[in-house]
């Protein structure tokens, strides 16, 4: 079918004249995520392969973003765009209520990757209402309410359709007491005064445990943490942390969830980010990388111990596209593709042998860059004014370095002060070098100071 | 494409120990909505069109649920699927920072079927965080916490995510003061003492005034409404209620929220239910029948008088899948369709010349039948064990009408006592004749008494 597809009026057509009516379109009729409106110019994307996207006019750019941090397998996969049009040409969509073999297919794969007792999927849109499902499970598992997570994190944008709702599926979610937060471990920022990363591990635990003891154990349903917080800056936890509040949640009875939405599914180099880190969550929430967001899809890997809570009793949460058959076929293929070609793989080796020493070696040179952290295709580099007082780059600059890496087709993300270097897993060593050539550029330019 | 795939091996595949292998694979690894999992044996689907659905074994269902009534276009429309094959051959996935032609051309047909004044769409997953973006926007444009709606609604399953949340887009997105619920009009079972349409509508409206003073109107941003409550009982507002409740919105500067999520894009034979009530809301919500929910979507319609609100300020809302490439060309070709082949009409049609007389005969054949309500091709039939008392048929009776509508080909909805008569708008008059000689059969059974 991609080849029979007409490049002259199809929705990736080049041509003249493209370009401008897709930004007049979208600055007349569409309405942005997080932004002020009015000083938008959004960057023209028309089609994508791999690494690279490109606009209507054929201008290309080297996709260091993965678009949110989504797109593990690369643009266009051909076997996940395959699997897409095969479904679409069958059964594009039913009721979560039916059994279809898309979805069944894509719960086993799911399942064959998490930790032994994992056994079943509660399949979302998306990475928020997975941790809306997996917070409902916990408070409804342990009949505690309070939900601890740390100030830096990000688990989505939902908090007031059920309690909208009137119906009864309202009253098993009103919880009165609900959301309590706490630091994480940040070295190159700590708030626990800490100098080393063992220390940093120790007192972010002694802090969490007062938290646990200060707000009653006994009204806590879970912790809720991304097992490497993502876009508030790709921390990953330091030795002996995770292990530690798995140890607290054991304690306390109060259940771990772990938010794999960001950096789950070979972002790391591993399937799950967790599996470096010596910690079994009881519940694990997904979304971006299991399907590379091809279409929209997230969920929740419950273990058999806890789904048998809802044996008998009805669990009350639902949604109409849960295991969407478009989603699911696209699950299946991506997710065999994965495996076949061994992209986790490519994503551990790229960070370990090409990322680690380049990014290392970019830091050596530009006294801009404070901190350099990361693993596999997962990084970011902390942008300072000054390297002996830590003070952040401001945003004027942020929005100057962004406009120059994306002038020498260079895609990248960027959050607050920091450049998230966060390729497909299916980056080549050649794309990495010419990434770091422009980042290399860029970070030398007089217009930082 | 769809003829080239191939049938024996494909997801629709036909065969022996292809439901079997569904159904293994469902009881096994997947988590289901709203339900107690153990005796779940969900209906296998492998496939369908226009109004039929079947399995792997080929035997068939006339769809008289579309689903989660979200299949207004019908199963497999052919341009649809081919819009659908076409955007995923070029780019599935984007970020919603960009702009995409795709979306500019879904935004664009949204707006031009909403009322003047109306200019922008925010693309959300689904309907549960198109309410809560509606619910956002009108907490900040009016700077008033509390939002209003019915005890009878089903507005979605979330509430929790952005609280969890610990970065700074918690921050704008915590109100303290949230939900009241308030009674709804249902001259069926009023809640007023009502005896006539006029008189429920009336004490409704004064109901709403009384519940309005007594939270506070300077504390309520909003007023959140299913124009036709759908889930809840397909309930047609009564003559003068939903403009009396504009008119209370004016007088105390609440907004007005109108949720088409169920009832919107043709559901009521009209590209909004609210078309037909001579009231225009602050606010529209929608997914399902925008694209048949062939791809995960949904969306709010802000005019340019709110939108204006986040022109230099950050709308602190978003979502990674915002106005995804494959669910905006698969809006893109559902509108141009239901456009072209008259599908609204349709559904305007069926709804007064066969449904309207169908259904009012079988209940002046059947006295189970309580009452009939409904428009286009949005219907509920209300069951009843006594007419008089109005006494609901009890869940063993109606699981067993479940059962026997099923055994003679007939997909159902039911919700509590009743059978939502709920085909895509694409049913034809003999699909009509041959559900209602089903209802008939059914309803004349024993085992309801």
């Amino acid at each position: 079918m991609t080849d029979t597809v007409d490049r002259t009026t199809g929705p990736g057509a080049t041509g003249p004249g493209m370009n401008e009516r897709t930004s007049e379109l979208d600055r007349a009729f569409v309405f942005h995520s997080w932004s002020a409106q009015a000083a938008l110019k959004p960057l023209v994307i028309a089609g994508g392969l791999g690494s690279r996207v490109w606009d209507h006019d054929g201008r290309s750019y080297l996709d260091f973003s993965s678009q949110l941090v989504n797109v593990n397998i690369g643009h266009q996969h051909p076997a996940v765009v395959r699997a897409i049009i095969e479904q679409a040409s069958t059964l594009t969509t039913i009721a979560p209520s039916t059994a279809n073999l898309a979805r069944g297919e894509a719960a086993r794969r799911i399942v064959d990757r998490a930790p032994e007792g994992f056994s079943k999927v509660f399949f979302t849109n998306g990475g928020a209402d997975a941790n809306e499902n997996a917070m409902r499970m916990a408070r409804l598992h342990t009949g505690r309410d309070k939900v601890l997570s740390t100030y830096r994190s990000y688990h989505g944008n939902t908090g007031a359709a059920i309690v909208a709702t009137g119906d009864w599926r309202r009253i098993p979610n009103e919880f009165a007491r609900s959301h309590v937060h706490f630091f994480g471990p940040y070295l190159y920022r700590s708030e626990f005064w800490a100098a080393t990363p063992e220390q940093e591990s120790e007192r972010a635990l002694r802090h969490l445990e007062r938290v646990i003891q200060s707000e009653g154990p006994s009204s806590i349903a879970a912790v809720l943490l991304e097992t490497i917080p993502g876009t508030a800056g790709v921390m990953p936890p330091p030795p002996g942390y995770l292990a530690g509040v798995r140890e607290l949640c054991d304690r306390y009875g109060i259940m771990l969830i772990l938010d794999e939405v960001m950096c789950g599914f070979g972002r790391t180099g591993r399937w799950f980010a967790f599996d470096g880190y010596d910690v079994v969550p009881d519940l694990i929430t997904f979304a971006k990388g299991v399907n590379s967001g091809y279409v929209p899809t997230g969920g929740v890997i419950i273990p058999d111990s806890i789904a048998r809570d809802w044996d008998t009793n009805v669990f009350p949460g639902g949604l109409t596209y849960s295991g969407h058959p478009l989603a699911m076929a696209s699950i299946v293929a991506a997710l065999d593709a994965m495996e076949d070609e061994g992209i986790v793989e490519n994503a551990a080796r790229i960070g370990r042998d090409v990322l680690a020493p380049g990014l290392a070696e970019l830091q050596a040179k530009h006294p801009v860059i404070g901190e350099v952290r990361g693993e596999g295709v997962f990084w970011a580099l902390e942008l300072v004014a000054d390297r002996e007082t830590r003070e952040p780059l401001n945003g004027a600059v942020m929005g100057r370095i962004k406009a120059e890496l994306l002038g020498r087709g260079l895609l990248p993300f960027l959050a607050d002060n920091r450049i998230h270097v966060v390729p497909p897993c299916v980056v080549t060593d050649d794309e990495v070098a010419e990434a770091l050539a422009v980042y290399d550029e860029v970070l030398g330019l007089d217009l930082l100071n």
